[in-house]
């Protein structure tokens, strides 16, 4: 069975960062924004709207009422391509996973894969080390407050942790979840890779 | 400066283990039982009255009102003896963080040292893991239940959270307090050592 690493994060923890050097260190395929690709391409919509479905919008599975009609040909059409899109998140992330050894960066992918027993890490850090990372990785042309990227990183967060329990059922970020946690506030990103890298090689 | 290791850990989870393999592995000295010994010795007072009030008791700082008395001679007494074995587990730990390389097991260590910057692990497992961890430690003439291991699991780990909320004001397990957990439930306690030691050696 092929090796696989799942990745939680923080906004602004690094954890992306961590996936990307890990798959390098070990020579493993690396999927994050692949998986919105694959997916648009597998149900022929729109990447952006993909996106908006496996990345911020909590999935809605109760019936729709508009007036006193149950639900309507657009609600249908909406609630029809958001299960296509969720089926094929999963197809996708099974897919990945059986081809090769591979290191894959949030979209609920520890839960979807369980069965594969992924090695389940979750990447968090202080919010201050969140706000000067992301400060660092920033375009040149942004010019956000303190008060405005702490916002964004809270909604951004927050839109992980609900679509991840609308997922699972399970708390995003809660250690129950996975099998490593590390703080990136204290445990410098190649560091952590080394230590995730000796674990996976068994060194 | 000395490397310090704080273990925290649920009760069942095999933390004691990964501090004792660790500490063998890396040739750091190893603290555990050991902290209530010297403890015991520094306050001259009972290892088991040191062990309860380090261990298991969480510790009342208010006045304690009897009567229409605000205190009597047995509480001052109390008060005073809860205090120097609270003053003394502060000074020992960082004595012997003083000293050498260490590992330390429990006893508020991560918070209490925190100046000296260790490395902060939490180990957790599921409960099921626990239960089977516990029933392997057992004595042969330990012949609890099921129902019976479940609520002193959940009693000793209900006293361990009290005893840290009350001496760090932080919530015992919550991985912010913390640089990596490690779920012993799927990453095995070998492994566990040998990943912290690559982070420790910087491998």
């Amino acid at each position: 069975m092929n090796r696989i690493i799942t990745i939680g994060r923080e906004f602004g923890s690094g954890g992306r960062e961590v996936g990307k050097r890990l798959a390098e260190k070990l020579g493993f395929a690396y999927y994050d924004k692949e998986i919105i690709e694959e997916i648009s391409k597998r149900t022929n919509l729109a990447t952006d709207y993909v996106k908006q479905i496996v990345e911020k919008r909590p999935i809605v599975y109760y019936p729709i009422t508009i007036g006193m009609t149950l639900h309507n040909d657009y609600s249908d059409v909406m609630i029809s391509n958001q299960t296509s899109i969720i089926s094929e998140l999963s197809n996708t992330l099974n897919d990945m996973a059986d081809t090769s050894d591979c290191v894959i960066v949030g979209r609920c992918a520890d839960s979807l894969l369980r069965n594969k027993k992924p090695l389940r890490i979750f990447v968090y850090g202080e919010l201050e080390d969140k706000i000067a990372r992301c400060r660092l990785k920033a375009p040149e042309n942004e010019n956000l407050s303190d008060k405005e990227l702490v916002k964004m990183l809270t909604k951004v967060d927050k839109n992980r942790a609900k679509y991840y329990e609308n997922m699972t059922g399970n708390r995003w970020g809660a250690k129950e979840n996975y099998d490593l946690c590390i703080n990136t506030s204290s445990i410098d990103i190649k560091d952590a890779c080394s230590m995730i890298a000796a674990l996976v090689e068994g060194k």
